[in-house]
């Protein structure tokens, strides 16, 4: 079957999930999303594109941007990054602060939201303007201007007291090293960034493709960084239900409260799939089982 | 390079870690085993085998029989089998009866000792001889008799307070339908089984070639059974190492106390190494280190 | 208001209560309680006796036992025991096995279930007749003989998983010395001693005395210990709900699943009441609005 | 033995422990305490005033400040107050997030750091100047102005992450109404304020005498609120020590890490300590033992 039959035949096999789950509602900006939307979109390494319904609509990426923000810190920092940050999945959920305190503000991995914040903290420190670092970053890899959602970014800062007392509780342990603001600051921004599927299917090629940007040839990361960061995808990029990914899909991946999810099929292809009803694990309902029925389908997982 | 020079030169290379680490003591019949044995081994789907070292002596498998206990009982329940147990990782050390009480008795995954003690359960009560089950299932592997260490069994036994307890609290939990003692008897049965490298990479081989044992075309498990059984091995099968495992290693495997770990490489080969020098979280030191080098060496991982 | 008075006047306000909470029904024998019962007894130093309602009816007093045990363990061992068993109270309830695991198997105080057990294992390795001394020790107190009711004695060890649980893992721990099994064979004993609310007002009353047995004059602990003693009943006799009964009431007591509750006036009387509904923190519900009313009424609280 | 000779020998007999321990050393401001200091003071319902040792010199009462504000909010919400802070003790230290994060934001009383907070937001809802409302309270109980010290509490705002993370944690459960920095900045500012060991003692007599200021006799507390807060102090007043201090001592008390003990003897007295030098659970080494020492040589206790 060819891609294009395989997303179509996906697509329509998910209908009975979408508008089911719960869109997210922490914040006004979000819970107005459409939640009968769908979309999913493929990106292979010998050039060619797929896209089915709605990959053309624009969301916030939400947490899928800490996959970016990891990979400029690993680059930067290599193996030291380790020093601050785990690469264990956590059993708690990903707010969970029981986990930070017993282990001394040292968060056990930089896919959820204290490792990601840990990660911000690096990143300042070693520019004056990390933030349009990220979007210089995104924008190599896609060739298009990406930019924030400055309504979501507003409203998440406002509300995050969780975030900021995650922040200020690692800089009681030292683990944060530079103004807790500055740092909540970019870690709304990155959270607020909006592409469409296609865009973000074509944002993380570089990993499929073990760490090089296939646009430019460049080396983001080396390939054993890139097989390590695919590696934390997979234990660590789905909360508290990244087994039950791990197990269902078994792909390295990362999901994003805004509906949305990148997956990598390593050396082939990156997916992107956007359903913004999520399941209690806050993870699109429709999107998982999109790429269930992917590696169903094609056969192709990593294992 | 060829991979019988690529087990020579990672011999080499493993050398000053041997005899480094901590042989398991809480029984005298591990406490006496020799620090300074290293073997490896590897079986292909072409049919070759490959050896280096110790590869040639026995040594209890331990935990590793985990993955074989789990194969049976997957193959019979299905998916049924997750009512009873999880596949999520677990931040906590393999023992750990913290989570266990959470939730309610329910275990996280079936590579922790909880988790492998219902899969006793499940296996006694579809069988009146599961042990001879197991062996039997063994024996259709490796096409050799292989059978279990009577001293490293009492004693396990004896000295089993932990896993006493921990099947006491899930029977508590009604997540135990045979007499406590039963499932303890079966599980230390389990666990002082005593194979070679060879042996023990041959065993595991079924699992590389999707769930078809490679000697009889038999279909232990659908590839889809296969692809997550070894997502569970990927993201569980290392205790609370299981995510540094999954970063360095970047393949599913199953280490056991006694020394060994048994490595897949999906529809490639089949890979065992021991060692019994553990490092702090209860895995072989230079068995871990081994298995990176030869991914590093190889370019094989599942990313 | 005279005593007798008091007590008419409580059972005419907890009316309404009775009947009401959920009788404990983990075994047969408890679940058959009648709802209905309420009885309350008062015993004072001057030699008065009071009693109303269902006093002169027997029940199980269960984890109210445990008082007795640590008083006998506590008057051998001195300020030894606390090596073994902590003074903190527990935000956890009775049975918890987390705090056990993250304290090594050191119960947090006497007076929760792994803490009565590691009781238990003091008075067996104190004496070859740990049981008898423990009637005795009641004989002496009450000036009746005492028995234990066999039927509930064998079905809560049958039932009792999660104490064998508790007891293997304290005993992987090194913090039991004799064999599990005999160590629950006196814990399940001493739950199941049936006294009536008299008896049980009497039992207690060499608390209010300052550790002195009035009957006979006899030390059963000194004035110090005694007062340590009725600390740790009033920071940890009541599960997780010790702060809200100490809040509410303001005296040292101990309940038990079975309904009663014993509390001390230090200097004055000793009180038992019983009502087998308990609230969701597996306390008497009539049982501790009694005592509430009580020291309302008598404005006699140890504060 | 009079009491003023109490004091006297007490002085004598904690002498080796004075010097030893360790002076709070979070912010410079608490470090530079002389660690030789200890003094003690009582004063009784009769109208007498006992005095020891460095009884006279000032320090932080730090955490001692929290039964005050807990009496101001209690007496302006009563039961109400329950609903926002529970009254359980809690086996986890002061700062702990963990049972914060269990219990969704509703600390597990009023005497930790968590409860101590969100008592600060009741006391700002309810009054525009709730900071002058404090020490208008302290000069109705004193006779005297008492002020803050203000390089304390400018420093411990600028080093206080950890109570930052708390109090935007329980924002973020919504169980904090005013904005953070304001409950912060009365949290700190009662943190700070300053007396000598005579005025504490004067300080906390309206509890000795159920509720009612002896110097006017205004009731402050009704008779049974009275109780409750005792009671709470006897089970929650001593961080995660509580249960020792109360099995040792036997008094409702409340000590800070500026080395100060405020306690009581119902119907008596009330009795001052300081001395800077901690224990490892943070409250004042020599302060204990001279309460231990006092309770014993007086034989007075709750008990």
């Amino acid at each position: 079957m060819e891609l294009k039959q395989v997303l179509e035949s996906i697509k329509e096999e998910v209908n009975p999930l979408i508008g089911r789950g719960k869109v997210a509602d922490y914040i006004p900006q979000l819970s107005r999303q459409d939640p009968g939307k769908f979309g999913m979109a493929i990106e292979t390494l010998s050039g060619e594109s797929f896209a089915v319904g709605d990959a053309g609509d624009k969301f916030t990426i939400q947490s899928i941007s800490k996959v970016l923000t990891l990979s400029m810190a690993f680059a930067r920092l290599g193996e030291q990054l380790w020093k601050r940050v785990g690469v264990e999945p956590t059993g708690n959920p990903f707010n969970s602060l029981v986990q930070l305190e017993y282990e001394k503000g040292k968060p056990r991995n930089p896919l959820i939201n204290a490792g990601a914040l840990v990660v911000c903290d690096v990143l300042i420190s070693h520019s004056g303007h990390a933030l349009k670092d990220l979007l210089g970053f995104i924008h190599s890899l896609t060739g298009e201007a990406i930019s924030f959602n400055p309504d979501v970014e507003r409203s998440e800062k406002e509300w995050g007291h969780i975030n900021r007392a995650m922040v200020n509780f690692m800089k009681g342990h030292d683990n944060i090293k530079n103004p807790c603001e500055q740092v909540l600051d970019m870690y709304y921004h990155q959270c607020s960034i909006e592409m469409n599927c296609l865009q973000l299917a074509r944002t993380f090629l570089y990993l499929a493709n073990h760490g090089i940007n296939p646009r430019n040839g460049e080396q983001i990361l080396s390939k054993s960084q890139s097989k390590r960061l695919m590696s934390l995808m997979l234990t660590c990029g789905f909360y508290d239900e990244a087994g039950e990914f791990a197990f269902r899909v078994g792909l390295p991946g990362k999901s994003g409260v805004g509906g949305g999810i990148a997956a990598i099929i390593p050396g082939k292809m990156s997916i992107a799939v956007w359903s913004p009803g999520l399941n209690e694990h806050g993870n699109s309902l429709a999107g998982i089982m999109a790429l269930e029925l992917f590696t169903t389908k094609t056969g192709l997982s990593v294992f």
